[in-house]
């Protein structure tokens, strides 16, 4: 872990090799089946796998998870926890600024939240310009808006609290999911659109209550313990290749 | 022309049903072979044949074309007119808050620059959530880091000044072309990358000049006014369709 | 234009010598004779005519418009386009923060629009300040609470959709002006007091509602193209003088 | 002065008939003859002439002065004490904010420091548009960019620290004036062009060492106390009148 | 009285060993009894004593008062003028930034107010890390929960308006006290907290018209003018002392 | 865990007696005895053995840890993250806002890091004001600075990585410690101060490399993990205690 760190040795042990990593969380509602954690869970817990595994190999460094993250598309739902953009920035902000002071070069977000996946592709480049960092986004799923896919059965539209996020959570936290409290919630109605669908030609804003008042958007009704235990295993594997090409990264200059 | 309504007959000219089209543009560098104008000349461009072509169908209001906007992976470059994402993302609030007060319901904006398009997406939300507004984001030309495609020859990395936009400003504006200074600008060497590359699954900062300092990514080489007209066409049918889906999108409930 | 410049060759086309000249137009409510776009048309073709006439010259630029401004004291009326004075400000910083990366020296704000032009004036001073420009506000046709002059028929205050604006427009855009919607809207009100009124010595807070709700405030029914034709050669000639002391203005050290 | 009200009682003792007076100064140079006090003591000093004078007949109340505000033509100076624009806006937002909270209706905005005024006549729309208040300006010497006069034998430039200012300083603060240390400081350069000039057509931005590091613009040699009791009797003696007007400024709706 | 310095003299007159001190008073509502100047009559009152006294001794410049400031605990009583945090803070910064500018190391806030007191100390270490600064902070009478003392009959809690501040109120302005409108406000309910009361282990958010809408706290009934006189002047020793060690102090490097 | 309940459920989970509770965690450079994780281990582990211990008694609900805060008196050492106070304060904005949202009234800042103490005591009063929420702070060790005590071994002056804080994180983290590296590095100089020193009646602004470029203040060499878990028992007993009182608390109205 990063802040286990001896402050003064950080100049001998962080060097332009390493790579450091922000997972990203999320507290926010997702549905009646899961609780506010899951995003943050994951976040920490695939960072976590990823680390021990491929942490020595690749001189990866873990940062404490920013579990509270921009989800105002939650914000309908009392006790979502949600930052707004402005300071969901600033905090990327001053975080690249701190690092910008060591000798690491690479920061990569490991982002568990859909919702912040396009701040946080804006906040790549602002880190490079302002701070000179070589920065990276990873997704333990990348969501279907942002070029991932989801299951046909969900019609590609289970974004929030579906078939394979919930599947992840209970492999990590079975005790916490409540399948008798699911149902099947997909928009329908958009899926015969050509362009404006999630994943489609056409992004459009949405809030979690604009399809539905339940908060979920996908059918987690299949989900099971097996299935998430081979998404996580996937994701950690896929991000160690990741992390591969990353440490390896230099532009062409 | 949406500003051309008269101010007090705004509130029966623009309806319910009406949609207000807001072209992005950019004023920024774009190699040695493009003025620095292209994206500002596309957005407009497509943004007034669509309107011509469908305005009448589907209720379409042109809005004045926002110029400058963030360009900052070009602001090595002396003569890039950019804004902060701050700003950009003040000036998107302002004016969906304007719009707010029309009894129109629909705002679409149509981006010419893809060092917009995160920043875009994630405005959409924020002017669903402050206003009520319902909001959408079309493309000429999706980049590919957002789910478009390039062409092959360019390893799909054609993102700026390459092949396809070049073609196109060559059908918009021919004498403002020189394909004689001109060359192919590939980053070949991310291309074998599976992960860390344009429209791989790990998003990366960089800027225009990260690679080479010609300031373009792409080979314009082969582009041509032909090819251009039939980009630019399918482009505005493309649009049209996707007004079309926007002008009937409602959420479920 | 400046965009149609090629970004690498700015620092050759523009230099110590340059002009670089900013139309800032608004889209606002101006009565029911007039459309919102006055402001925005007035702003960008009094500069396309000064440029084309005293161009090459002076080595003038044209910049796109900013056509949508601080329009604020129209906010109360559906459809007009406003930028809080914050976000204006903003905008302003970053396009001189552009421009200083050039080798030009001076920026002129061309206006269209009264209501902008206190935070225009003080903008001039930050740009000196924070980026050592030489900048400058000039107007089309300076408005009477900033030292021009209105008609003696509008008793000095046909400061917004009145006879001179709306004659100018005619002479721009005749289709654009219906006068059969015009009629006397001259605040007699205030034209005695020695102090508290347009021009006078005491500046006050208004909304162009607080008059009267038909939102224009001046007398148009004696409008004439022929007027505005004269006018608009006038302001261009005008701005052709200015610009020929713009070019060579420097300070006394 | 309005300071000395008992809280509780505020609702009785300001009504909608009263005037709040916000004296506004400066601590800035004012080259090697006056002190930096001279802005903050003429607003402040003006002001409790006029509410003495003044203040039974049209209800008036003296806010606390604002010593330091937006000096930033003379930020190269150290000593001077300078907001930023952006300060500046807020602290009077925030005044704005909490009269509003009381019966009172009229802010008059009195003005010590010509570099102030854009700002405050920007900052008199925001107040009446967000707060409803009815906002004016007013100075006990108008700055000749604004639509004020400055004398012949000065060119119309003697805009800082020059005769008018320096003989009312001497009349206020006698002690505090050394004559001995000034001399004629005009800029002689500009005052044949028609346009670029203090109170000319164009605007232009300036810093107070632009045209000389004395740090002062005009000429002070001829100052006299006897000429700035004078001034100063017809400032307070004008504000007098001015105040009448504020008092029974209504809108004509 | 620094602002009595002439501009171009700052270099010479404020060197290393000076300490500047800024007043930071309120206008605000105390109860019934006493004016909303009080915390800016004292913190001015104060700061003239000290410097008058000292100022030779200690080379001490007295800044002209903040006189409004972070007073949103009275937002509630109309007349109360406050600023946000942000402006307050921003109004520091700029302060800060201006004094840098000069040869001085030492900034002293001398505040009158107990709801400034933790912004203050935050500032003291921003102002330290941006301009290098040595700042510190005194206080006339330093408010129980960062240290201080209140009296035993208010059981330590007479915090705002209360026996101590009406005393040397009445001291400083006899004429604008009325006790006969005072009576005892002593939140007793609180007293019998361990942790949770002023000056406890436990901090808490609370407004003046939390415990009771009278808007002060604490039993003023029993105060003198006499009392106030030593209260004061026993301020007015100990701060002298304090810039005795605020004018020697240096980090141990 | 807060973020563990189910979002649609928290409407029935937590109520008007619940109390929230967010600890406030730092990663800071400690010296070269200790870790950069200190605060934020010590934060998380006293709120979750505060948790563990009353919260069923006083319906308790732990929120995420904010792991990064305002640290800036450590910039000067590559390793420390630290969020600007601006961020900061957004970040607490935020969260309160969310909060603000539940039936919860309690909010409960439970502190880790003396250097963001007077920041979060500023919030309290935000928080409160703004959504009506009932705020506390509360520290496993109040910082001398503001009011609680250190060693007289450390001359009160140890505050951080000195003999309390190495000798808790000993007993927490007991692999994490390397006492070998610590020696005496107390400010003897600043000690004989009567006002001017930590805990004294002049607050001042420091950096932590201010005395010695060690980063630590403090004696840590004779710190047990003995005297660590006296401390934390006691820490976690007071805050229980504290607790108590914050749950029954009620303004007196």
């Amino acid at each position: 872990m990063y802040a286990d760190i001896v402050g003064p040795d950080v100049g001998d042990v962080v060097n332009e090799q390493s790579v450091l990593i922000l997972p990203v969380g999320a507290v926010e509602q997702h549905g009646p089946h899961l609780p506010m954690s899951v995003d943050d869970v994951i976040a920490t817990e695939t960072a976590t796998a990823v680390v021990s595994t491929f942490g020595d190999e690749h001189d990866l460094w873990q940062l404490p998870t920013l579990s509270i993250s921009k989800s105002n598309e939650h914000a309908w739902c009392p006790g979502t926890l949600w930052l707004s953009p402005e300071t969901m920035m600033s905090v990327l902000r001053d975080i690249g600024r701190s690092i910008a002071t060591t000798r690491a070069e690479r920061l990569v977000l490991l982002n568990g939240h859909g919702g912040n996946t396009t701040l946080l592709v804006t906040a790549l480049r602002e880190l490079r310009l302002e701070f000179g960092l070589k920065t990276f986004l990873v997704h333990p799923s990348l969501p279907p808006a942002y070029g991932g896919t989801s299951t046909e059965v969900e019609l590609g539209m289970g974004i929030h609290g579906g078939l394979n996020e919930t599947s992840v959570f209970m492999h990590l936290r079975p005790d916490l999911v409540d399948l008798s409290r699911a149902e099947r919630k997909v928009p329908e109605k958009i899926a015969s659109n050509a362009h404006v669908k999630f994943g489609g030609s056409v992004s459009f804003g949405w809030l979690s209550n604009d399809f539905d008042d339940v908060g979920y958007i996908g059918d987690p009704t299949g989900a099971t313990a097996e299935r998430g235990a081979e998404l996580f295993r996937h994701a950690v594997t896929t991000i160690g290749e990741q992390m591969n090409e990353i440490r390896a990264f230099n532009f062409g200059r």
